[in-house]
């Protein structure tokens, strides 16, 4: 089983798809740039949306739908975003044989067809704030995909918020960039680094967008969210606006974030290893895998009435617990537990029961210990969330330890091509200049981190001239 | 509030769209046939969908995600299928400003992108059952739609199931029948007529289509959910082949069967009246809408005290509640939740705090009562069961009050005139004949009811020739 994964060291992009398909989690569509999630990968997009839908009631956000259809007129409305997206878009022109006289396209992204309703929806300071979400496929139909990272249909949830003024407009910018660390944290066990994007990378009709990246186990930089403050540009478009306390009539401040099934190949990217997948237990299908271990026949009762009542216990506590019943060897199975990340493999024979214990083994870290049966109630939560703590430190710890600080461009390029990871510097924020290192290295600017603007100093590493801003760049997927 | 509702009596149809829109179910969209489901609406989708997931579960059905484009030759390769679904196919043949070389369309079932991975799949018995499900938007550009009951963008669930023989997919098609009848009455309080569609009736490319038929308020009938027995037909267009125990290469038999946004529509025309919807409390976004009543200032404080205290309470317990705590008038708000059908009105006023008692209000029969705050644990949950069997019952009085047996045709167009439900009939089974009553009547067979099969005596009523089934003949949705 593990033996058909290709090393990371060796080839991380074949090892990416060798795991992802060896494991289950999809399989190739015969649609260009889509996928199929398969039961064992869709099950991590469920208790995603569960975690996330718990959040967001938490701010009040509250989940409609709107048409998959978007008028094409409606996307010409705002003159950035239709640029943003125009090359991606798919175009339904036809229904039957017949044309459309109005062709529609696959909703990108849903900014317009959803301010056209909030224009009707919103009329004075009482509507405000407004606070949806939707939970979407969307489609770009792009040039380079791969599973999860990047696909031409995607799963989403998209929050689009109304408010009164740009300040509360930013409180809930920042609100929602705070949610989705924690998420991050608190489900998937990364870290990543909260900051700014560049004019140059911000989302297509937006004043600003604010993002999480992370770091793949190779080093590059994944964006694991983004959460825009869209001003008033499409407030404008749409016509929405309201009477304020003052009885005057006022333009809103919207915003919009979304995270997707993209944020479920970071986590395949930053926490995998040779062997297969690492689940942080928050969000494994399947937390506990009972391999029944039967030498001979006879012990098949004594060890099955055993396995079957642990996989109560647990079960009754909310423990995704599963048992092996496959005609395969141990061995076999032993290899795709690990292969799919499960994080506890327990191994339940004769020789244990006669101790009254059972043999776990962590995903994580590759120990193995025995545990008493009577204390599994306890212990199993336990190893959960240590197994959850440590994919968290590891993931800080290969962040941290992945950024480097460079002077000159001479640095830039080795640190490029001899180190991985971020590299940091000290910058002039020239939208051109960025250009043009991006052209010539193929890094981007991932972001201006947040916790590090009041620290700048010096001047821009690359032009010499006095720097505004600390930047990372990094290749990225 | 409910003086802007058109009777039922008056108008249904008007009543219906009055209904759903003062409820905040759900808005017109910009796209012809499309609607926009608003967060009161789709809370009732999300409830519908745990409640389903479970029920899935517990049948071995697993969930997965496949994309919602599919290459035109797919829906090609089934000549029955292709013929039933062609003049309401959505099609993209645009990317950007380029012609793409093979159109897709945008599914309006999943039964071709699905099985062409099955294929891929299965090869032995070992593989078999085979057993997914997918919620997914499909799409099928209609010319009359209503929201909910008939739209362009619908949404649902499609399971779809692999056997080794006919008889395990038989018993597939049925058991997946009896779910959705035990869905419809433990979550949606609706009693149905199971029975099997006449061939016209039938899905494109199925051996025989199974269905549950409910009643309206207005006695029309509405298909409330599908499960079919899809035979050999797709296993051999897609070529899925397995080796059986034998060893020999066999053809196994699929089903599909599938459960819509179309369900909600039918709770709506099912259970409503003159004052709005009347939500079943399993699927009621809000179970119990607490009123405080606050004749002057000085109550304020232990009114709301109370209330925030009883809210928790219940909350804990998991029951939905909520706190209207808008700046309308005590009669705005009941009205409100009279027409969102809210089960429970909760009003709380000093004169009732003095007695330590609330005075909760049932939408199912519009009664009264007053209820100790110290019993509310216990007497919440009991009302909420008690509104759902009487919701229940009156549906089952409702279908079975306006079921008529008629002998020939004179009395079949008198009761499509003078009165209202299901007409019963001993029928020959004749499809041109059946497509001529349609013609003249409007009417069309909705089923032949499984549990009245072995009744036939007599002759059709129609034809004059020896009966072969009892056929429920119906206007629908």
């Amino acid at each position: 089983m593990a033996s058909h994964i290709t090393s990371q060291e060796k080839d991380f992009s074949q090892w990416y798809l060798d795991t992802l398909k060896i494991a289950d989690v999809f399989d190739y569509a015969p649609v260009k740039g889509c996928m199929i999630i398969k039961p064992y990968g869709f099950k991590m997009w469920e208790l995603f949306q569960q975690e996330m839908n718990t959040r967001m009631e938490e701010m009040d956000v509250e989940n409609a739908c709107f048409p998959a259809l978007i008028p094409e007129s409606f996307i010409m409305k705002e003159a950035d975003h239709v640029e943003g997206f125009a090359p991606e878009l798919l175009t339904v022109t036809r229904v039957g044989k017949k044309e459309l006289e109005e062709p529609y396209v696959l909703r990108p992204t849903s900014e317009t067809i959803i301010y056209n309703s909030y224009a009707q929806w919103i009329h004075s300071y009482r509507d405000l704030p407004l606070k949806m979400n939707q939970w979407a496929n969307v489609f770009r139909w792009e040039m380079k995909t791969k599973p999860f990272l990047r696909t031409s249909e995607f799963f989403w949830q998209e929050g689009h918020t109304v408010h009164a003024t740009e300040e509360e407009a930013d409180t809930m910018v920042k609100d929602a960039l705070d949610m989705y660390e924690n998420f991050a944290e608190e489900v998937m066990a990364i870290r990543g680094i909260k900051g700014r994007k560049t004019m140059n990378e911000t989302f297509a009709g937006a004043d600003y967008t604010t993002t999480i990246e992370a770091m793949a186990k190779d080093g590059k930089a994944i964006q694991f969210c983004t959460s825009h403050q869209l001003g008033q540009s499409f407030a404008k478009a749409f016509d929405i606006e309201f009477t304020d306390k003052d009885e005057k009539q006022k333009t809103p401040f919207i915003t919009s974030w979304g995270m997707s099934t993209r944020a479920l190949g970071t986590m395949f990217v930053v926490h995998g290893d040779d062997k297969g997948l690492r689940m942080p237990p928050k969000i494994a299908p399947i937390q506990v895998m009972i391999i029944p271990v039967i030498p001979k026949e006879e012990h098949r009762e004594a060890v099955m009435t055993q396995v079957e009542a642990i996989k109560k216990t647990l079960k009754s506590d909310g423990i995704r617990v599963r048992i092996d019943m496959s005609d395969k060897r141990p061995g076999f199975k032993f290899a795709q537990a690990e292969v799919k990340g499960i994080p506890i493999r327990m191994e339940v024979g004769p020789r244990d029961l006669e101790k009254n214990q059972v043999v776990c083994a962590r995903r994580d870290i590759s120990t193995k210990d025995s545990y008493d049966i009577k204390d599994l109630k306890e212990s199993i939560p336990e190893l959960l969330e240590d197994i959850h703590a440590t994919l968290l430190s590891e993931s800080e710890q290969h962040l941290q330890q992945n950024i480097t600080d460079v002077f000159d461009i001479e640095g830039f390029e080795r640190v490029l091509n001899e180190h991985k990871g971020f590299i940091r510097v000290a910058w002039c924020d020239d939208a051109e200049k960025e250009k043009e290192i991006q052209q010539k290295t193929g890094a981007t600017i991932r972001c201006y981190p947040f916790d590090m603007q009041d620290q700048v100093t010096g001047t821009c590493f690359y032009t010499g001239r006095d720097a505004t801003h600390i930047a990372l760049f990094a290749k990225a997927y």
